[in-house]
């Protein structure tokens, strides 16, 4: 039974206000999301996790004293990787991880498992255009380095202590080469066995923690 | 129809002299191993994968010419993240790692899959007594730290170049204190965020490339 009563009115009423979406469902929509009935009529369907805008997670660096260390994920399209990926990151002390709006999974139940628990501490963003985030990182004074097992460079031979933003790609394809060409440069994990690649996770792991070691005084 | 030919013969008397259980099955055992029909009357199963000796796998690190790199896993029992361990411990040029007959997975499809092929190119080792082997190794003259958040100093300011075995522990309960115990020291990795842990795998990450990072000339 639709609800008539003034409060339920005022509540449709801020809903509009908020551009929050408003949906009339029947009964059994409401038994469902419901099982135990205990609910007055009306259903608020939040998301897990709220994303952050680059602004936010920009002004957090500021705040905590630190330069930027932003993560972005070209293309990781497994949960399992995005939590284990988010985990990392917020024990590194990562500001932000950005994940584009297609080419990968979103925040799901799995992914906030396997992030143990990190999911609650990390800012994420999300960016419909990582080239535009990246000109935009850029332009703030950040220096952008793709992960790319092609690089010159070694991850442990460039100075990471500054603004950066480092650029992890997915499963299978690694980074897209429009976005790696947006990179301020590329670097490369060491690889010394037969095995040419590491997992992104892996591959995480070792970048992010060696940003900790540089900015807690270790010499390149 | 059981074989009665030399040849037949020949094989049983080899087997029998090389130690290797013969079983003899009727038809439909054939017809489930071999859906194809296309066998002689003998069937041989062999592992996925054979374990090394400690002996074959400190032979690996002389014949590279480098000091021993080891691991020892204490309890992994997550398949994924033993393979997930096993590739990244492959890229990081490690000479072998050590597993537990008990408390641990073995060497099944999904860790050869998750592993990416590295599980063909890496040494694994299985060990009854993970103390006894800590001994053997720290006679040898190795230096076995083992992996704790609980520890002192951190992973950074230790020199891992020499002849060394880290030791991780498995999801959870982290390495026995009785293994713990016969370290020579225990190591941690700097953790900077709000999550005071690191998954199995991601931990091995940081540590064995910061390993390859001392040992390629990185000052510590």
């Amino acid at each position: 039974m639709l609800r008539t009563d003034r409060q339920f009115a005022d509540l449709l009423h801020l809903a509009k206000a908020k551009r929050i979406p408003v949906h009339i469902e029947p009964p059994p929509v409401f038994d469902r999301l419901v099982p135990s009935g205990h609910h007055q009529g009306v259903i608020a369907l939040i998301a897990a996790k709220f994303y952050d805008t680059t602004e936010q997670i920009l002004e957090q660096a500021k705040t905590r004293g630190e330069p930027p260390f932003l993560v972005l994920l070209d293309g990781v399209e497994d949960p399992h990787n995005l939590g284990a990926v988010l985990r990392t990151a917020e024990a590194a002390g990562v500001h932000g991880v950005f994940i584009p709006e297609r080419r990968a999974v979103g925040l799901t139940s799995v992914v906030a498992k396997v992030s143990a628990g990190a999911l609650d501490h990390i800012s994420v963003g999300r960016v419909g255009n990582l080239i535009r985030l990246i000109q935009s990182l850029k332009e703030t004074g950040l220096w952008v380095y793709g992960l790319d097992p092609q690089a010159n460079k070694l991850h442990t031979d460039i100075d990471l202590t500054g603004p950066i933003a480092l650029v992890l790609g997915g499963e299978g394809e690694g980074i897209r080469s429009s976005v790696l060409g947006e990179c301020d440069d590329r670097i490369r994990i060491r690889m010394q066995g037969r095995v040419q690649s590491l997992n992104v996770s892996a591959a995480a792991a070792v970048a992010l923690f060696e940003v900790v070691r540089q900015r807690r005084g270790g010499a390149v």
